[in-house]
């Protein structure tokens, strides 16, 4: 039997997994039951990096997605439309489907599951999240015996590309992304990376499986690193601390609400996450009884992802060969139906790293103290440690508070007649 | 439909597994489809952790692997025999069996594997390496449509504590092992650990899966860490590299034997293996196209031990539900038959570290190099850093040679009148 696969969009990505289908000497036997079947394409003109037959490319993606001759159709195109229509088509004319895209995984799941599984076929998205690394089939294979407790990621390589460079070569956001954009490792337009957005949608996926439940996007709380300065780098590092974007999913106890954020974090220079440097990605796995577990690897590329993508393809191949249709594997299928509830910021729970500009009077921190302890937040550390320009630098780490009670502190604060200004404010892992 | 297991030993891990299947809430539904159907002990008086009725405790471990009753044979109770035995009658009737017994798997997988083969049965080994880590898991299924070029880790937390310690305390190895063992990290008898027998089982059965073949455990090398001195860890942090046990499988091109081996081995500081601390252990697989993906977690501990062990039952469970018995998912099954050739040491080609004590002649260093051009060694660094008693220390880092190729120039060396003693000899990734 061989299984027939109608791509949908020959980039990057899709290239690189038509040249690992076309390549099979030496990988899983099983790949050589697997028939490019129809590759979609805007141009039939386009020169190309592999070779295919004329009858296997088509700009006629809607006839792929209803073939009835095709088994499994692979979304690579990117995207949300016409990609979410075309999976919604592919699963109505029960196809199993495979994709790469978080973007419209994170914002279109609840249809694209609901109708999934009213169909009776497999999705499948392990490159949706951190390019080549295994973790979504683990997740749903291997750790689901766990109860979760988090899931914290750097799933977002450009952003660690960029703040390994400030920290390493002590450079200023800017002059850095200038940089990476110069040489490919960011994009012109770099606001979905580094205004979190990209993290955002990952970590919704990732939480949904963790949680098994739907997550509302808009719920997600993200917030990017253009506002982290080398100053902040270099307090952090004295401090013992990195600053990397976390991805963040956690449920405190079983009953309460989940936490779901994308934020610049000060996490500790022995944290597992703190030694993840460059465009790698690593995804930190919490849970009862398993304690800590973490997934490191290359977060993009053609090679990694396509990687993904063909271990998914695979497995749909071989549950193929021993399911009976009628019961698809229920360590493969999102069985979740109801959306999980998120709590809101103010409630989050966590230290906070704050700088302050203050005028050099007598007392200042005394000042600052009695305003936190007015609203039950304590300090872990405070550092005065020069002038900057007239005023005077003041960083402090905080024990764990709710993020309301600090924010209602930092208000107070600001009225302060010693207080010029706050120019940072982080949260600390 | 009930899925009975019959549990083979209640010892820590056992229990482990028998208090995570009792306490299903907020993780899989299927685990509520599982029964702990029979426990073979060896005492029946004995007090334990968990509470079991009567009828499912027993004695008679034979009974329990013959049962026509049980689906599933959990083989916990660990060494050689009766395991092994008690494992090849499982699958004579037909029983999936769910294993953590490395040192059987190693010894005795040839004929476990056929037999499974024969009877159509999966044996299931995640527990067996890396604790609670999927690793077994992912190679065979997200990562087995790569071209796997080399598997190399840290598989056994009693010797990474151990050298973690002497690094950051500089004491010496009797020391820290003297307290390792009064703290219970080390076991009264440590050569299984420290002698790298642990690891080279747990790297025997990778290499197994990640290169398709059976190991022959003779063939792996096996070198431990009794001989490391605290001076080696001291030069090797000055050359920027610490001192790991790395268990490594690797071909160098598809036609060539593997090369699979133990041996404490000097790491960059700024490889991702470098930074793995303490009990914990971590897997580093590089294949084409993924590139490099690393697994880190617990090596260890009856909790996640137990997440492995019933991650696996999970599996075949899943696998129950949907296939038609007479094709059991390719995914799962270790289809491997033949033995994979392994190279002898002396082809192996890599770096070394060694170090010399001399007498304090000029030219000395010469007289080293001229050796080692001899036999095609180059260096990378030399270091002559000061006086051991009466005798001058000299360092060096070749670059890659064939290790046949260094010996010869050693001995060489030791006939040198200049030279005392050649005290170490290690490996460098």
């Amino acid at each position: 039997m061989g299984v027939k696969l109608g791509i949908l969009g020959l980039g990057t990505v899709g290239t690189g997994t038509v040249q690992l289908l076309l390549d099979g000497v030496g990988r899983h036997p099983l790949l050589q039951e697997i028939e490019i079947y129809r590759v979609g394409v805007r141009s039939l003109d386009k020169l190309r990096a592999v070779k295919l037959t004329e009858d296997v490319l088509t700009t006629d993606l809607d006839s792929i997605v209803t073939d009835p001759q095709v088994d499994i159709v692979v979304e690579v195109m990117g995207g949300l439309e016409p990609a979410r229509s075309l999976i919604l088509k592919a699963i109505k004319a029960k196809k199993h489907v495979v994709t790469a895209n978080k973007a419209a995984i994170a914002r279109y799941g609840d249809e694209i599951f609901t109708e999934a599984s009213q169909y009776g076929v497999q999705i499948m998205l392990e490159a949706a999240v951190g390019g080549g690394i295994p973790v979504i089939q683990p997740l749903k294979q291997s750790l689901s015996v766990n109860r979760i407790h988090a899931v914290t990621g750097i799933v977002n390589g450009t952003t660690n590309y960029i703040l390994t460079r400030m920290q390493t070569e002590g450079s200023s956001f800017s002059n850095v992304l200038a940089d990476a954009q110069r040489l490919g490792y960011a994009e012109a337009d770099s606001t979905t990376d580094v205004d979190g957005l990209d993290a955002a949608d990952k970590i919704a996926i990732l939480a949904s499986i963790a949680f098994g439940g739907r997550i509302n996007l808009e719920d997600v709380y993200c917030e990017g690193i253009r506002h982290i300065s080398k100053t902040d780098i270099a307090y952090a590092e004295k401090l013992g601390f990195v600053i990397k974007l976390l991805a963040i999913a956690k449920r405190v106890t079983p009953l309460t609400p989940l936490s779901v954020r994308v934020h610049p974090t000060l996490v500790p220079q022995a944290h597992p996450l703190a030694s993840i440097n460059g465009v790698n990605n690593a995804i930190l796995i919490e849970g009862e009884p398993i304690g800590q577990v973490m997934f490191f690897g290359p977060g993009a590329g053609a090679g990694p992802t396509a990687s993904a993508i063909t271990s998914d393809i695979l497995n749909i191949v071989a549950a193929l060969k021993t399911s009976t249709l009628t019961t698809p594997n229920p360590l493969l299928t999102f069985k979740h139906q109801d959306f999980c509830q998120i709590a809101p910021m103010a409630e989050l729970v966590t230290r906070f790293y704050a700088r302050f500009l203050t005028k050099d009077q007598p007392r200042v921190i005394g000042k600052l103290g009695t305003c936190f302890g007015n609203h039950g937040v304590s300090l872990e550390s405070v550092v005065q440690t020069g002038f900057h320009e007239e005023l005077a630098e003041i960083v402090v780490v905080t024990h764990d508070v709710r993020e309301g009670d600090f924010r209602k502190a930092l208000t107070e604060i600001s009225t302060l007649e010693a207080i010029d200004s706050i120019p940072s404010l982080l949260r600390v892992i």
